[in-house]
């Protein structure tokens, strides 16, 4: 199974608990979860920005296997560059749509 | 592909960046989006009553093709009427099986 | 149709919401939903503990056939046990995957 993570809060608390989540996906023990991806716009891009509080954390999801998309749309009304965010995360034109196809491939979806 | 908002928060913030991503999925370059829903209940009804902070923008989501519905049982609990709401803004009994319906017909569902 | 709520959120509007949904999706008079279900988890949990403000909220619509399912890796964050859960809220190993589990079983997916 698949899931999305929509990391679009920017509140400090939600965006840890996404990232929790995140981690304990990728901890199960069933084994039932094959790829989790998160899809960071709005207020929550600033919790993939390389110079953020969760900088780190979102780092080692990357290299556990999560893979991040941010929102092209949402940098440029934030005033950010691809270059401001970590390392490895991706960008798309809009989350949003993003968010959408991969509910059509079938991930279920998580707003924390 | 299809999606629905869920406008259900209270908050200012969460209410503007739902109605941010209703216009972004319409503007969406790649055309694969057919149709977006908003579905406002709880809080949320308060972004699309007439008299409201965002009536007009619910207004010109509407002009180009956003379906709004509003929540009858909001509606009684916060001692509104259908006539409260914008013009075009639907109602249906429970928001909360309109949103079930519409992810059952393959709607995408987020929650910003 | 089923359901899931999750109930991930520690803000107590958002908690309050999310069993008024519940409680709606129960009572819907179109008869189209099925299975509700409930997954606690995160700061969401306390709305499901037998000393908590909801706990008699929980009981009446448990009573009513609605299941809850409860995080375990929660809990032990939280410093909490089963035992202190409201009778009858059963416990999951991570709600994250349980959530993503019903949802590819076809569960419709809120976040209140």
């Amino acid at each position: 199974m698949e899931t999305v993570l929509h990391l679009i809060s920017g509140d400090g608390d939600e965006q840890e608990t996404t990232l929790n989540i995140a981690r304990n996906l990728l901890d199960d023990e069933s084994g039932s979860i094959d790829e989790v991806a998160v899809v960071a716009q709005a207020g929550g891009i600033e919790a993939v920005t390389a110079d953020g509080e969760y900088g780190d954390r979102v780092r080692s999801l990357l290299d556990d296997g999560v893979s991040f998309k941010g929102c092209s749309n949402t940098l440029e009304a934030f005033g950010l560059e691809e270059a401001d965010l970590v390392d490895g995360v991706e960008t798309v034109p809009e989350g949003a749509v993003e968010v959408t196809r991969l509910q059509d491939e079938g991930y279920a979806y998580m707003r924390p």
